[in-house]
């Protein structure tokens, strides 16, 4: 595998023009997106608004050498596409040490994950991808159904005079609207908002249907599509508009609001950990990083493969903020009228993005088998006519019975690549196990299994008996022993990565080295702000396992009571 | 059940205010709707757009009369809010032979199955409502995967000049765009079309994506949000958002294209009948019905209660007509480059509508088991507090017994209020079966089983045995008989209410006592126009089910291959 950086995502056939020249050295990951924003420009050009304009000024110290690659005419773009696509077919992929942004696009793109939409920022998630968030949503809509949450649906039209109601959320949110100002035909009297989260409107309706205590608490959730116009763009982690699940919930006492925001919080590290074998630092938000109109922000934190936090959940008490700028009340049981205590929170398709560049490796995609959409793949082999059949009624036999025990499996019969192709291909994909199944194999009724996780022979087991009930046990413990060393390698990666630090040199350093700084903290707003500014890390949280002993503040010298975790993030 | 007209939907405490003044003779379900739009407009005032403006001045001849009833200031509103509360509570709901719209919304109201959205046209659907839609979804996902769809994301925000590239599409849908203006604080350069419906922005990827025959057919599916500006809204039947599913698949052949239009409007039927209990009848829609774009629609076609049809699912064969316009071409066997025939299809919350219409009585929503949330509900009854343990024991485990056999139980063990309230209730909301334990049953090991769709005496059955298989097997049977009965009852109504015609004068006489007429048809569109301007009714298809036999257009004389079956709709 080569350096080459090759963001070879369908739409962006100008793209791999470019990339096709020799690499820019030193080229940050900041200046590939603009790449593709740019050639983006140039194909739709009439869809570029004027804050994409104003970046590609601000960011002008890339734009002399990437004038150097104009996009070929559309004859050549074409030829480049196929290029592109036989490249694809070969499993080219960006190394991943070398160029770990490259790398994320070109997973992105072989594994058909997403795609490009026509609108800058905007993403499509083709089924493979959307195959991943149907197993998240799967596994978190029974955990909301079993707590006590009920599904519905608000629409996404907020008027614009909601937003404007509480004075953070205003502030936090107004630079990213994107507003519905024609409607019918006609100029609308109020312009409307394009949800970017739906508190407002949330509270909006509680105030109509809460009373009394007798109507608390109130526990919903939705599977949704949001909107934020973000100026920097990447797929899944940051985009236009994404999908996710906003919970919202009402209750009579600040206690069970507390309560049901560490509930939801504890529900998204156990899916981290056991389905998507993430091992994220659970913890509170510094005053900085809270949700804008939340009293207190909890959040999940993980590591992705180049070190950069990705915040991948978060749950917000969001005290009497908005119920106060809604009226949102209830007549407790003596009668008195008093606000409703709330909490919201979500993941979004984000975690997708997570779960790419957690686990995996410069071959592509690695899943784990719990969240994988396809846990097994089958590849017959044969040479001769006669083999062919032999061959494919065996793997159609341990096909049928590996679905039937509820294994997620795929048969590849298909008869224009090679073996050797589909090995590679799947693999790509980061199905979690290979099954290969030959003519020999067929005799001795035996089949080869193989590890995604673990490369070459190591991974390989041969005669593993075709009986039916021994070779269901043998797959799906398979599948455990892998889901728990992705965790396990996750975890060893995270924990060598994390430095103990007692000063700001010493938080420096471990920044600088590209690494996550933990370390006592009870400085001011001003200092985290110059932490961010001096190193590009901030406090990602406070989380909750803290060492015992008194602690002075890295910063300051002055009594700390906690530790706090500093890296870059997404 | 008196008729007076209450629309009390919670965000309208001003609609209720009119409605608790003298119903006005001969208003008609539009007029309804106006009141609620104008009520609207008074409380959020902002946010009401021109078009509204401009509708309301068309339908001025009401506007007399409405204005003697303008809303009270807001104290008055929360008291009537109360009142209608308390009315609700008792399970007030217009009566549905007098007024049916009023019927509709109340029940809508009061089973809490939706509420208005602070934008004109929105609606906000309850977690019971969402149920039902969660059923729908639940059985058509798994149809759409075992006839191979994935399911994916396409990005909502559409550039505008997409919209325009198919001509009859554009002509279909821009009077119903809202558009995206400003983004991120800035003026867009181009306007973004928030999704009508997504062939456009499908086809625009599907050219990327498609290169060989090799890629054919795909077959994909979205569960999505779709935006369409509409001047009459009505809760789940027509609201500016709603929720659906779209299809999109692209085949080597018209001849497959043609086999998936037909599979999934056969898969839209099976659920109705099956799944819904709703007759619905399959047919062709006539050119001046067909889809904007579309080559070919086949529909699904539901009776509803007052006897106007709803359009309940369409399947489109769409040609040519995209692929042409987007250039999505595929290199077939031979070599050559070649267009790809597609189809689209859709069903939507408006379906959730069409059952509440179908089923529902006076006493209100009448659910079948299958689509049920809640199949049955156990309403244990105690006078002494020493009856209260025994008789809630004896009804826990009941719960828990149905539960783990399947059935969506619950148990109504509230304190506050007393099981005549509750049977009202329950019954309103429209759960198919209830069960009353008290202390006399909990003796003899026995209960009362009682039929949502059986009003009454005759539908309970007193002494059924509490014994675990025994009761299992007799509620699925009972949910199995209320299924069949539901669907039995709507095809006889539908049956009553169709009346073959074999001339125009025939046809005028069925459309104005509100029954559907079917008959042969050949006449011209200019023909349909003129039936639709001076009766109402539509042609709403050409059935598959056809008579033998030669046919002679009612309008002409001509002969004709097919009969027609002509109503008013929704």
């Amino acid at each position: 595998m080569g350096a080459l950086r090759l963001p070879s995502l369908t739409l962006f056939a100008a793209a791999a023009a470019a990339a096709a020249a020799p690499p820019l050295a030193g080229r940050s990951p900041a200046s590939s997106l603009l790449i593709l924003r740019r050639h983006q420009r140039r194909r739709v050009p009439r869809l570029i608004s004027k804050p994409f304009a104003s970046i590609s000024s601000e960011l002008s110290t890339h734009s002399a050498a990437e004038k150097a690659h104009s996009p070929p005419p559309l004859e050549e773009e074409e030829a480049e596409n196929d290029e592109r696509r036989r490249r694809r077919q070969e499993g080219f992929i960006s190394s991943r040490s070398q160029d770990f942004n490259g790398w994320y696009l070109d997973v992105i793109a072989n594994a058909e994950l997403a795609d490009y939409g026509p609108v800058r920022g905007t993403m499509v998630i083709r089924p493979y991808g959307y195959a991943i968030w149907e197993a998240i949503q799967d596994y978190l809509n029974v955990k909301f159904k079993e707590t006590g949450h009920s599904n519905m649906y608000f629409p996404q039209f907020i008027p614009y005079s909601f937003i404007e109601k509480e004075a953070s959320h205003v502030e936090g949110f107004s630079p990213e609207l994107a507003l519905v100002t024609i409607g019918g035909g006609k100029e609308l009297e109020e312009k409307l908002v394009v949800r970017p989260t739906s508190e407002t409107i949330v509270n909006h309706m509680f105030t109509q249907w809460i009373h009394s205590h007798r109507d608390l608490p109130l526990m919903v959730n939705q599977w949704a599509n949001v909107t934020r116009w973000e100026m920097r763009t990447k797929p899944f982690v940051r985009t236009l508009e994404f999908l996710w699940q906003e919970g919202h919930t009402a209750h009579a006492t600040p206690e069970e609001a507390e309560k049901e925001a560490l509930q939801m919080i504890n529900i998204y590290e156990k899916f981290a950990y056991d389905q998507a074998a993430i091992p994220v630092i659970t913890g509170r938000k510094s005053k900085v990083e809270t949700f804008a109109g939340a009293s207190r922000t909890y959040t999940i934190e993980a590591m992705m493969g180049d070190r950069k936090a990705l915040q991948a959940g978060t749950s917000h008490n969001l005290g009497q903020n908005f119920s106060r700028a809604f009226g949102t009340q209830f007549t407790d049981e003596s009668g008195q009228r008093q606000l409703v205590w709330q909490t919201s929170w979500a993941i979004s398709t984000r975690f997708v993005g997570g779960i790419i560049m957690t686990h995996g490796d410069d071959t592509g995609l690695m899943l784990p088998p719990r969240i994988a959409p396809i846990q097994v793949v089958i590849v017959p082999i044969w040479k001769k006519a006669d083999e062919k059949s032999m061959v494919l009624n065996a793997a159609l036999s341990v096909e049928k019975e590996l679905k039937t025990s509820g294994i997620k499996v795929k048969l590849d019969d298909s008869e224009q690549r090679t073996p050797g192709w589909k090995f590679n291909f799947w693999e790509m994909k980061g199905v979690p196990v290979r099954i290969e199944i030959g003519p020999r194999d067929v005799s001795s009724g035996t089949l080869v299994i193989s590890r995604r996780d673990v490369p070459g022979k190591q991974g390989k087991v041969f005669g593993v008996s075709m009986e039916s009930s021994t070779l269901i046990a043998y797959v799906k413990d398979k599948l455990d022993e892998i889901q728990s060393s992705l965790l396990q390698k996750a975890i060893t990666f995270r924990d060598s990565n994390i430095v103990d630090v007692s000063s700001y040199s010493e938080l420096k350093e471990a920044i600088s080295q590209g690494k996550w700084a933990r370390g006592p903290w009870s400085a001011s707003d001003a200092e985290e702000l110059k932490v961010k500014v001096e190193t590009g890390a901030t406090i990602r949280c406070f989380p909750f396992e803290q060492p015992n002993g008194t602690k002075k503040c890295l910063m300051t010298g002055n009594p700390a009571e906690e530790v706090a975790i500093f890296a870059k993030s997404y």
